[in-house]
C-alpha cells in the first residue's frame, strides 16, 4: 500500500488478495477533475496494471455525494483548453495544435484505464456526470448504486463529449437511439435506466452495497487463473474492435502461448480434485 | 416554408423555432415510395441540412394510417429496377449494371438522411413497412406510437432488403438473434417489441402523443449550442463504424476547432449566471 | 436421409419440406465434443450448405440432459492441445505452432456452422457450457427452453475460450458490461437472464416445445425465397463486420443479380393472387 | 458530340469508336481551376460515365502550354474558402463548417473521374502543378510529355494538398521517401524523374506524340470487352483499399454476375476463330 | 519424396536440404490449369506447410516451354464455370451461386500457396500467361528468366481476373498507373520491364540459370532459424494487409512466444563463434 | 541547445534556423542500441516535436564508421528480452508477458519518431543494420551515403524484426519480391540498390555530403509554412494507413481549420509581392 501514498487524488486499498480498491478521492469538489487528478488517474492506473500482486480492480468515488461531477470547470475555465489562457492572439490553426494536445494528453489518461490488462469493476453512484461516463466506459463490469444520477453533460456546456465517450458507448450499449438521446440532450438517467439499456449490469440498494457487490465479484475474478481472465479481457476488446476473421486469427495467437501455462493443468486438477486451485503470479 | 413550397410528396412545417416537421405525405398510397418519392426525399433533406434555420428535424408520415407502406410496389412493378422495363434482351451482366445503378441511386437518397448533419427524431406509426425501417435505420433518435406495426418485408417479396437495413441494424440493435429473426422471417413486430430490444427508445399512446413528445425532444436539442449537438452526432456515427483508436484521434482533430466557437464560454457563462444561453446560426 | 447416415455424432432428420434438424448426438457424454465430434460437426454443415434440398437448419443436442456439456476435457487431458501430447520437449514457439494448429482447426470446423449459408436456428437446452455459446455465437436466431443453464465456462479450466465467443459476443449482444462479467468470472446464467440481455431471443417452457417453435420458425422461413433469404444471412452478417459504406456498396452488387431471379415475380404475383408462391432450389 | 456541347471549360471529342477525349479548355489562363472549372469537371464525367459510347476517356489540358497551373489562386482570393468572403466574423468553428462545405464539393468533383466506371488515360504535359497531380492521381494509366513540369505546389501557397493527393498518392507510387519529398518540399520534378518512381508510365517527346499514344491505348481497351475492363478497373480499386480476403471474397460475388455476360462466348470465340469479337454496349 | 509420389499434375523434388522443388507439370499442355490441375495445386501446397522437412518452396513450370499458359479454355469451354455446363435454364441468380462457389474453390486452392508459412521462391520463365500472374502475386520472391513473356491475359477472354491478380498487384508494385496498364489492356511484357517496376526482383539468362538462382536463395534461407524466417514471412504479410499500429501489436504478441525459441541463443552463439548453427525442426 | 544537454546518447545541434541536426552518438559502440539508448531516443523525439523552434529534425550517426550497427546484442544478451534474465523458472505465458512489454516499450520509443509531427530526414551512412532499418522506416525522407551497407540483420540472429521494419516496410517500398528477399534474407544491400527500390530517395557520394543534402532539404522546409508542412506530414501518413474515402474526409476536417492559420495569406501575398515570406510558430 505504501507504494501507492504518493497520490494526491488517487487512494488505493487492499480490500483482500489480489483486490484494489481505488477511490477518486476528492470529495469536497465533488470528485471532479482538474488537470493534476487526470495526470494521478493515468499514473494511478500505470502503476495497477503494473503490479502483479493486483489482480482486479475496484474503481469508486470518494464519499457519498459523488462517483465524479466530471470536469472541474472552474478550473478548466482559469486553465487549459477552455480557457483559451496563453492562447493570446494565436491565429485558429495555432490554437488548434494546442487544444489537440490538450485533449490527446486527457484522453490518453483516462484511456490508461482500459489498456490496464487487468479487469476493472466501477461502481458507479450519486452525481455521475460528464466525465463520469467517459471513465465508466473504460471499465470492464459497471455497477450502479440506486441513487445514481448519470448525465452525458458536455452538450450543457457548448461541446461534444471528448474524452472517450463518443468513441465507445456506441459500442457497448445496443440501443443507439438511447445513446444518441442521452448525447444530444444532456439529460439525466438513471440506475434503473441504465440496467434495462445495458449499460450497467447490476443495480443495488445504495452505495455501501453496490461497493460489497463489486468487491465480492472482484474477488470471485480474484482466485481465477489470470492468465485465462487477463487474455479474456484483452481477447473481448479485440473482438469488439476487429473483424471476426482478424479476431479468430489473434485468439490463435494469443493462446498459442497462454496455453503453456501452468494455469491449465493447474485448473484442471483442481477440476478433477474439487479443491481450489492457486495459480502463479503474473 | 416558402423555400420548402415546391415538393409535392414531402411537407415541412416549422412547429417551434430552429424545429423542422417532414412529414411523407402521400396519405392515400400510405405514404409509400415510387421514384420520384425517394428524389424527394433526398433533396428535401440536402435543404434542411443547409438551412441554419434548422437544428432538428422531426419526421413522420402525413395522416394516420401509416409512417409508410415502404416501396410502391405497384410503380415498382412497372418501371425501374424490378420490372424489367427497358431491359429487353440484356444479357445478366448489363442488366446487373443498370440494377446496381438503380439500387445506388435509391440508396443515396435515403442516405441523405443519416448524414444531414442536424438530429432527426423519427416517429414512427400505424404502417411501417420495408422501406419505413430502411429510413428509421437512418434516424437518430426513434419513437414509436402504440398502433405502430413493423416488418422487414422485403423476403415477402422476394428479395433481400437493399437499401439499408441490412448494413444498419445489426449496428444499431443489440440482439442480433432479435435482427436476424425479423429479417429473414419477415414477420410482424409491435411498437413494445420494438423498444423492449431498443429498436426504439420511447413508445406514446397514439401517434398524436407521440409527435408531441419528439417536437418536445426536438425543441429541448434546439436550444442547445448547435456545434455541440451536431458535433455529438457526427462523432457517435464516427464512432460506431471504426475503431475506438481512430474515433479518439478524429474527436481530437474535431474538438480542436469546435471549442474554439463561441458556444463554450456562452454555456459556461449560462452555468453560472443561470440564464439560458443563445447560440449563433451554424 | 441416406446421405446424412454415415455420421457417427451427428444425426440429421428431415422433420419438414427443406428444414433439417441436425443433433449433437453423443448424449451419454453430454454431447462432450472431443476432436472426432467436432470434426463431424464441420462436415456436416458443409453437407448441409451444399444440399440444396435444405434451406433451414435447426440445431439442438440429443437428449434432454445437455445441448452440449463443451469440449471433452477427459479426452483433451489425454490427447490434443491441451495434454502437452507429442510435445516433449519442444521449446515454446514450437509447441505454439503446434497449439496455433490445433485451434485453428477447431475454430475452423465450428465457423463452418457460419460460413453455412442457410439460417441455422439453434435450441439450447439444459446444460450449455463452455463450447455451447460458441456454438450458439454462430447461429442466425437462438432459442432456449426454460431449464437451460448457460456458462462461458472456460476461464475455470484456466484458458480464455479461443473457439469464437469472445470474438463474436460482443458483437452479438449489446451490453458489454454482461458480456465482460460473464466471460470473465464463468458464472453461470439463465435463460431468463439469456433473453433479457438478448443472447437468445425466446424462451420456451421445456426442451419439446423449444424445439416445435424452432421447427414451426424453420418452416416459415423454408416457405420464403430461398435467393431472399440466403441473401438476407449474408448481407446481416457483412454489415455487423463492415462499415455502412462498404456494406451499402456490396449490398448493390450483390443484389444486382440476386434481382434477377425468378423469385421477385413469383413473390410478387402471390402478393396480388394470394396465392402461396413457390420457389426454384437453390 | 452535341451531348456535350454546352461545357464552356470542358471539350469532348470522339477521335476513334468508343473513346472520348476531353480537354480541359482554359488555355489562356493555363487552365487553372475556378469553382465553375471544377463543377463542370465533376459533371462531365458523371455524363461520360453514363455514356454507354464511351468506353475509354483520354484526359488533357487544351493548348501547349499547360495541363493545368491548378488552383486559379487569383479567383480563389477572391472567392471561396480561401478568401475569407462573407466569413466576416464568424468564429473559428463556424468558418470550419464552411470550409469542410467547400473542400467537401470540390473533393467530390475531381473525385468523379475515380468514379466513372470506364478507363481514364491522362496526358500530363507543360505546366502541371497542384491541383494536376490530385486530378492525375484519379487516372488509370498516366503517360508524360516529356516537357511536363511538376510540383505538388500547395504548400507554397501555405496549405497542406487537399483535394485528393495526399490522400491517394502513397497509394499509387511505391518510394514513400519520394511521395514526401515533394509533397512537402513542393519541388519541381520532371517526367523523367516521374517515370522512374513510377508516378506516369510513359514519356513521349512532346505533346502531340503523347496524346497519340494515349489515344492509341485508348483504342485497344475500346476493342476489348466492356464488362472486362470495367469489371477490372473496379476490382483493382477495390483491391487497392481492402485486404486481399475482402477482395478475393467481392471480386467473387462481382464475377459471378460478370461471367454470365455475352462477352465470354464472344471472346472466346474469337480466340478460336482468330477473329476480331464485337460486344454489346454497356 | 514417396510422401509426394501420387500427385499427377505436380512433380516435387529434394534438390538440397530442407528446399522442395514443386513443378507444374503437364508440359505438353503448356501447363495449363484444369479443374484437377488447381485441386492438386492446393493439396501440395498443403502438404508442403505441413511438411517439416520442408523450409522452402521454389516453384517452377515443367519444361521450356511455359510456366504456365494458364487457364487450361479447352477445358473451361466443356466444364466448370465459364461452360455454362449443368446451368441449364437456371435464373441468373441461381447461377451466380454456382459461379461464386466455382470461383471461390478455384481461389482457395491458389491461396493455399500464400497461407503455405514457408517462404516460396517462383521462377517465372516463358509462357506466364493469365492465372501465372495470379500464381507469382501468392510468391514471397519472384525471379524471371530473360525469356519469360508475361501477360494479364484475363480480358481478352472477356472477363475480369478473378484468381486473386487484381486483388494482390497493386499492393505488390508500387507503380499502379503500371499495374492498370498491363491489366486493362492484357498486353505481353518482358522480364525486363517486370523487373524495372519490381514485379520481380531479379532476372537471369535463362530457365536453367534462374532455377539455379532460386535453388541457391532458397539454400540460404533453408539454414536460417525457421522460426525467424516463417515469422518473417506472417509478419510481412499482416503488415501489408494491417495498419501500422495493428501490426506492431500483433508482431509483440507474435514475437512475445517465438523469442522463446532455442533458435536466439542459438544464433547469438553462432555469431560470437562464427561457427554454423543447427535448428530444430518447425 | 542547453535544453538538449543532458542527454547521453543524443547529440542535438541547430544548424540553421529551425533545423535540428540529431545524432546517435555512441560511436565507440557503432551507435548501437542498449535500453538507455531507445529511451532516449524516444524522449529526444519527444522533445523535438513540442519544441516550436524546431520545425524540421535530420538525423544521422555520430562519426563514420556507423548509422548504427543496431541491437546492441552484448547488452542484450545479459539484460532485457533476449536474456532471459529473471525470467528464471517463469512458465512460457509468464515470460511471454514479460517479453510482450519490453518489445512494446522498445518499439514506442522508436515510434515515437514517426510521431514527431515535423518532418525527420534520414541519413543512412556505413554500417546501418537491423534496428538501423526499422528506424529509418520511421522517417519521412531517407537518403544514403554511398558507403551505406544497409541489412534487415535480425533473421541472422534467429528473429522476426520485432521495432518496426516488418509492419512499415511493405508499406512504404513498392516491390514486395525485394522486401521479403531482404528481410527472410538478411542480406546486405548496398545504397545504390535501396535508391533503384526506392527506399532512399537520394544517395550522395559520401556522409558528409549526405549530411548537406538533408540539411539543405532541411532548410528549404523549414522556410516553408510549418502548418502546410506539418499537415502535409500527418495527412500523408493518414493516406498511406486508410481508405481513400476516410482519408478525403480526414483532410477536409483537419484543413477545415488549418486554412484560418495566418499562413496562405501570407503566403498567397508572397507570391504576388515575390518576397520571402515569414510563418508564425507552431
Amino acid at each position: 500500500m505504501a507504494a501507492y501514498s504518493s497520490y494526491e487524488f488517487m487512494r488505493v486499498t487492499f480490500p483482500s488478495v489480489y483486490v484494489a480498491h481505488l477511490e477518486i478521492n476528492r470529495p469536497l469538489k465533488l470528485n471532479a477533475f482538474s488537470r493534476p487528478v487526470w495526470l494521478e488517474f493515468g499514473s494511478v492506473f500505470r502503476q495497477l496494471g503494473d503490479d502483479s500482486d493486483v489482480r482486479v480492480v475496484v474503481l469508486s468515488g470518494a464519499g457519498d455525494r459523488a462517483f465524479t461531477a466530471g470536469l472541474d470547470v472552474t478550473a478548466a475555465n482559469s486553465e487549459g483548453p477552455l480557457s483559451g489562457e496563453g492562447a493570446g492572439d494565436l491565429d485558429p490553426a495555432r490554437k488548434a495544435k494546442a487544444l489537440r494536445g490538450h485533449i490527446e494528453e486527457f484522453q490518453g489518461c483516462i484511456s490508461q484505464m482500459e489498456r490496464c490488462e487487468k479487469p476493472v469493476v466501477c461502481v458507479l453512484h450519486a452525481v455521475s456526470l460528464g466525465l463520469a461516463i467517459d471513465i465508466a466506459c473504460c471499465a470492464d463490469i459497471r455497477l450502479a448504486a440506486a441513487d445514481a444520477r448519470f448525465a452525458v453533460k458536455e452538450v450543457d456546456i457548448g461541446l461534444a463529449a471528448d474524452i472517450g465517450t463518443l468513441a465507445r458507448l456506441p459500442k457497448i450499449v445496443g440501443s443507439t437511439s438511447w445513446v444518441k438521446d442521452v448525447c444530444m440532450s444532456a439529460r439525466d438517467f438513471s440506475a434503473e435506466e441504465a440496467l434495462q439499456v445495458g449499460f450497467v449490469s447490476q443495480v443495488h440498494e445504495d452505495k455501501a452495497r453496490t461497493v460489497q457487490a463489486a468487491l465480492d465479484t472482484a474477488s470471485r475474478l480474484a482466485e481465477k487463473s489470470p492468465v485465462a481472465v487477463q487474455g479474456t479481457k484483452e481477447l473481448l476488446n479485440y473482438g469488439r474492435e476487429n473483424s471476426t476473421a482478424a479476431a479468430l486469427r489473434y485468439t490463435a495467437v494469443w493462446n498459442s502461448v497462454a496455453l503453456q501455462a501452468g494455469d491449465v493443468p493447474s485448473a484442471l486438477m483442481s477440476v478433477f480434485s474439487k479443491k481450489k486451485p492457486t495459480f502463479e503470479k503474473l
